[in-house]
């Protein structure tokens, strides 16, 4: 199976590509709705981006001959999954499927590790599995892959037993390997996983957590104990838990338990800056429609209980194409801007930017990409002008709280006196509503604030 | 003594102003002598840099009431010699006389360690010490602290012992202490050292190695085997060891035994970029003067010989004060330009851009400041560029190869074929003149390329 190859330099032409667009948006290439209040973001729309076999292997030869230096293949191996680069080495980790790799900067194999296939079932629980359940022989497809830079380890999760994490020695993968029975990923090779580390409860930035989003999956009676969005502990005797609880409090998230089967929600990036956690996720318009659009999710680091959860949609129109709407996001990027796009974005070269390549539904209504695509580039401060503007929409008693699927959407109601850092800190007295049990059965339901508002689109 | 408080919050300041001063610069502010080729370093005189304790003491006042938030201090400590950040958790930790302390990002107090005074001489090894040497009860000067970012430790090194180093866990620094008896630093309160991680031999980026420059110091018969300049070990099982070496080569570099009592070099910071690794130093401008310059001076990280070593002088020159040379540099840091800044050095705001404050020596032809200093920024790029002039000058047989200091200076002797990383890989017979023996009864004279000019100035 030769594929894994043009998989792996696809990684390398996308990188590639994104560069070269930003460069052409950085010389000042716009067309896009202009929003309210709102620097616009710059959109510019590129390649046809759901390749067929064929033409990605037309692709791949033509790059290979101009721009390809060195390449890793392994045509034993079905998938490479995901891939980080150190930092401060250069070293390269591929997750894979069945199979986790180190190699060196120049792309030579240092280490292999087997991680599958086992037996196993979608009854069995993340520490045990009778003698009666049906096991199968079951691949283990790597679901993150995350280095951690405070303690030179690697962090690899996996679909197999619940989807659980191993920790790994960076300088060789296959020394003082942990794997630790808790359940964080998805369980299957299509559900959706994303795991970045980002400062965290109990003491941010020196605790550092890792902030996983999981896509429900159904067929096992053990899924509903995985949070949809958590950040879990990095410490030592507690590695992989939900880094704060309490009775019904904590560093995670669920979708309530009617909304879970009917509402799902992909996650497609993660990253943290300047105090907060993001990640970009498709999900449905509300919970009674079926029409998909993209969401961005937001917790603050300092936050124990996430009170500050909230979501804000994110869309990306072409005005150039009479305001054709690109509403699923496909897959993003946070970096810096070059010194023209800085400019065109009203921020400096230091500050970071995200970069989003999205794409239209087809079928309409569907969470399917169509092969159109469009990058859309936010600056993030931006993002935060747009989130600060909704919750003090809702403190000011205007609009729904949103997020019905997690508890039902409550009238926001107008808060006196707001605390003074009140993304972050959102005691439940100072909601901006009493909390309400209503039709959820999810015991946190009542924490979240909810401030997503359906006309309030970042670029609108 | 609350002496410490002041230099801490010096530190801060120091920070601040250096920011400040760059705004100014970025607005336009220059004024320095044009150079052939060479786009010129920006220059503005700044603060009367030496304060008295009066001065000091009311600056500290004025800036406490305004701009600090949250001080240290411990008034039964004689001086805090280094700070580092961790730039993963925000963690501070300070090397000071006798004491090593670990602070939160909040400067709250997390953990200390005592590291001396202990019975010491200059005449002990480093290995052992009989029992005829007359030991005196001595201070241990932190003489660097580093954070090596691939393995989570802190190294510290000390005065004591002919200038040893331990390890430590980031986490805590008393956990997992390991001291190893290996004379690295300088070993007395007074004598320079600069200290930083950075790729090096044998595989990098893969392998970081520590690069250490230390001035030569008298009154000890081993200080003779500390080389000036060297690379060492990260290794578990080499730690400090010099990174590479053979019979006669290596990864270190010596001030021959003649010259090293009368030629003091001050290492005052070392920094990597782009593949290469650099100290600035003060310095004779030649064996045979005592008039005192700056020099850069750089080895390729790819070099297991240090056959890369090179100089060239740096200068801070005001145009507007009548070509007035700062000649002493005092202080450096290597960070991004703004995007003003950027462009005004015809760079990008991801270049590396040095900052480096200079002093005039009072009196004439010392190495000790006057009360007068200024501040110059120069490219990364503009510094290569420098660098490679100079080696090409001398490959086409033009000038002397300098460096006499190290081994006697020859002329350049045109070599037609140029390797193609010439910068980085000099094997023996590709150097441009015959290896010679000369006065110098160092072993590894004879490899080096010394591509020095007296009239290349970096701004000229």
């Amino acid at each position: 199976m030769q594929s894994v190859l043009c998989v792996f330099i696809l990684l390398c032409l996308f990188q590639n590509s994104l560069a070269s667009r930003i460069s052409m948006i950085s010389n000042g290439l716009k067309g896009c709705r202009l929003g309210a209040a709102m620097k616009p973001p710059l959109i510019i729309v590129v390649v046809v981006a759901v390749l067929t076999a064929t033409r990605l292997k037309s692709a791949t030869a033509a790059a290979s001959s101009r721009d390809i230096v060195k390449t890793y293949s392994d045509p034993s191996v079905q998938l490479f999954n995901h891939l980080v680069i150190d930092k401060n080495t250069g070293r390269v980790y591929i997750g894979a499927v069945n199979k986790l790799y180190q190699l060196s900067p120049d792309l030579d194999l240092v280490a292999t590790e087997k991680t599958g296939p086992e037996l196993d079932a979608d009854e069995c629980s993340v520490l045990e599995c009778t003698s009666t359940v049906n096991k199968q022989l079951t691949n283990n497809v790597n679901k993150a892959l995350v280095i951690d830079y405070t303690t030179s380890r690697l962090i690899s999760c996996g679909s197999l037993f619940q989807g659980i994490c191993s920790v790994r020695n960076l300088h060789n993968i296959s020394d003082g390997v942990v794997q630790v029975r808790e359940a964080v990923v998805a369980n299957n090779a299509t559900a959706s996983t994303v795991a970045f580390i980002a400062p965290g409860p109990p003491n941010p930035p020196v605790t550092q957590v890792m902030y996983v989003g999981v896509t429900f999956t159904l067929g096992s009676p053990y899924r509903s104990e995985v949070p949809a969005v958590s950040s879990r502990s990095l410490e030592k005797d507690r590695m992989f838990a939900i880094a704060q609880t309490a009775v019904t409090t904590g560093t995670r998230m669920f979708v309530n338990s009617l909304a879970r089967e009917r509402y799902p929600i992909t996650y497609v990036y993660g990253f943290a800056s300047e105090g907060f956690s993001y990640f970009l996720t498709t999900q449905m318009r509300h919970t009674t429609s079926s029409q998909f659009i993209s969401k961005l999710v937001r917790v603050c680091h300092d936050d124990e209980n996430y009170y500050s959860y909230t979501e804000i949609p994110i869309d990306c129109i072409s005005e150039a194409q009479g305001g054709r709407k690109y509403n699923l996001v496909q897959a993003a990027y946070v970096g810096k801007a070059g010194s023209d796009l800085a400019s065109d974005l009203g921020i400096t070269a230091q500050d970071d930017v995200l970069f989003a390549v999205f794409s239209e539904s087809d079928p309409a209504n569907s969470n399917k990409p169509s092969n159109l695509s469009a990058l859309c580039v936010y600056s993030l401060k931006a993002i935060r002008r747009k989130f600060m503007q909704n919750i003090k929409y809702c403190f000011s008693g205007n609009g729904q709280r949103g997020l019905d699927f997690i508890s039902p959407s409550l009238t926001c109601v107008s808060t006196v006196s707001q605390p003074v850092k009140f993304e972050c800190y959102l005691p439940p007295n100072n909601l901006p509503s009493a909390p309400a049990s209503g039709r959820s059965n999810n015991s946190n339901q009542k924490l979240h604030t909810c401030t997503s508002f359906s006309v309030s689109y970042l670029e609108a």
